[in-house]
């Protein structure tokens, strides 16, 4: 049988055997609905509350300030699109400004986009540097009067480069003291944390955000839950209307299962964060040498400020899509660029904002490692990589 | 140990074994993004596919017109929104109008409601009659040149009254040729069929219906997925933004267990619809039987045009939560409304709208059986329901 190795943790995980064992019981014996005030209510209702604090925790969070999402992308949607509305209630005249990056994923990319359709706010879209890093003084400049939001990830989801949150929220911190003297609004500040939660600090006072979105399927918990930390005094007005769940914030019966799912594997990260960190780090370190010694390549993203998990690369002369399908026929997975845009074949948008030329972006590849990750799978990749590249060199029309 | 009977199926139920066993190996093998090129990515895929097949099957759509969401609650919002800003977008200048029911469940009256508030539509709220019908003539007197949706439930989740979408769908066929000629706007026709699907017939073109939502936790697919079908050549706008998915209409990474999960439930539905509604039609005529010896007990809904598994009453000189707590130390688990609204304990919009008065709408009760209500189950309840209203009359100040 095909060795088989799965590189492609950035995109997805399986779900971890603890946390499946930790939602079981609530799909086919604790099956209540929330909401009701029965026994069988009541259940669900402590088991949601649990989750809730586990995820708080994570983030030095209130509780009361997690509300659950079906994903990262309804999470960011809900910021975004929730915070402009609530202020044009609140009587906001002017016509809001958001002010976000050009590496950002499509959900926030396209939430403001949106909004911007609808003629419902203004965007500012900043550049990065070549290791796809966004320039403070760049955010300080793109501020005005109307400026009521700055969202940026804290951790790059294609090249692995962890932005400056911290220094952000200080600055953040400075103008809005001066705002309010000044009687202007005060901007709030989102990041999407998706890629960051598992092996980073994400404690939202260190951070200095408003807003933080993420998904627990880049951690163990099972694709179709997320969350969102809203600080508390933070305008919001929800985007899914109903009954009301959530703290008014989102309507829909609760998922109680999968809510269970991610407290558990909130859990499980502040256990293992550091130790599963170092592990993997080493990996990671182990498989960039060993691939930047194949000629022409390059690797992408920051050299040392970005995640243990994610090793991006150019290989000049070669498809990335070639590469992840040549790969998958060795049993191995790869992305191309993120997860939610491949399947078109258009350059990476990060890549090409970093600076990166649209022929040498088409050669982009992902390698993410995870919990199931061994130095064996590493060495696996590394003897059968570099043939694949130069096989697929041979067949270019050039170089 | 204390007899546990559930008779609350209409606010959610249990996983369905066989639904569990055909979703758990997406969790932790087959646990691809379903977005990926690779073959982790492609059997996730082929996954998703294989259920949206399934969905389309129950509904005689076709499987290009199903989209899964998160639940019925993000169907609908999408549904309403997705339309008024689709319509909006393409150029419709007047300010549109909704018909709708008073009686509706509140993802549907709040989605309505959010899209006045922000002057994106003008809605009106239709009265029903004793039993909870609305009536065809009502509709068509509605109907103004700026109309574009009609929007009622198939059946009533707090009363279980069926409401006659054949026959509207039949009229607006009509309505919507005279209009063609006009050149007026077609209006589309959404249904949430919610508490339908499980045992009736919800074939989209005989109900004549452009849009219907569903959601997966009323019959034994777990909470935090639902679909929503859209004929072919309906406007709609997503509003969930981001990666692309579902056909550029509701972005986030596929939740492949639960898709699975629906699918399947909808394959088991399809088999056991007939055999099981009249199993379960049985016992709740006997509960309704039995129950309405009790004096000054009403049955609330229709007597005939209802779904087999919910019976409803008001019980006069009792609070509906009240029953509701007693019913629950004696191992019974009911609803005094619909799930979202409990906790509030305002007296039901439906009963309200069914022209029942406040003071008696206070004592509503709803029982709703499912695929483990047994006759045993039904026995127990006849037996200690009665002595249950005797004592909370005798408590209350007065009758």
């Amino acid at each position: 049988m095909m060795k088989k190795v799965y590189l492609d943790y950035a995109a997805t995980s399986p779900v971890d055997p603890a946390v499946f064992q930790a939602m079981k019981p609530y799909f086919l014996k604790f099956f209540g609905n929330a909401s009701e005030p029965h026994s069988w209510g009541v259940e669900a209702k402590k088991a949601v509350e649990k989750a809730r604090s586990q995820v708080a925790e994570l983030l030095n969070a209130k509780a009361e300030e997690i509300i659950f999402t079906s994903c990262a992308t309804e999470a960011i949607n809900l910021a975004h699109k929730g915070l402009i509305e609530a202020l044009k209630l609140s009587g906001f005249k002017a016509r809001p400004h958001i002010i976000t990056t050009l590496i950002e994923h499509k959900a926030v990319l396209e939430a403001c986009h949106h909004l911007k359709q609808l003629k419902l706010a203004k965007i500012t879209y900043l550049s990065v540097d070549k290791y796809g890093l966004v320039d403070l003084k760049d955010i300080k400049k793109a501020i005005r009067p109307e400026t009521v939001l700055i969202s940026i990830m804290l951790v790059n989801n294609e090249v692995g480069t962890i932005e400056p949150l911290e220094k952000i929220g200080l600055m953040l911190k400075t103008v809005n003291a001066l705002r309010k003297k000044q009687k202007l609004q005060k901007i709030y500040f989102h990041t999407d944390a998706t890629q960051a939660i598992q092996y980073l600090d994400c404690n939202v006072d260190k951070l200095g955000v408003d807003l933080l979105s993420l998904t627990g399927h880049k951690f163990y918990a099972p694709k179709g839950i997320g969350a969102l930390f809203i600080r508390q005094n933070t305008l919001l007005t929800r985007q899914q209307d109903g009954g009301g769940q959530e703290n008014n914030l989102r309507s829909g019966t609760e998922n109680v299962p999968y809510i269970v799912a991610l407290g558990k594997a909130c859990q499980l990260v502040k256990e293992n964060k550091r130790k599963e960190g170092k592990r993997i780090a080493g990996l990671k370190n182990r498989l960039i040498t060993q691939v930047l010694k194949i000629p022409q390549v390059k690797l992408t993203g920051h050299p040392d400020k970005r995640v243990p998990h994610i090793a991006s690369f150019v290989v000049l002369g070669v498809e990335g899509e070639a590469m992840l399908l040549y790969l998958n026929d060795q049993g191995v997975a790869v992305s191309s660029g993120s997860a939610c845009t491949s399947g078109e074949l258009k350059p990476s948008h990060v890549l090409l904002a970093m600076g990166i030329k649209p022929e040498i972006a088409h050669g982009s590849l992902r390698f993410s490692l995870g919990k199931d990750t061994s130095k064996d799978d590493i060495d696996y990749l590394i003897k059968i990589f570099p043939p694949i590249v130069k096989k697929l060199r041979q067949m270019a029309p050039k170089l």
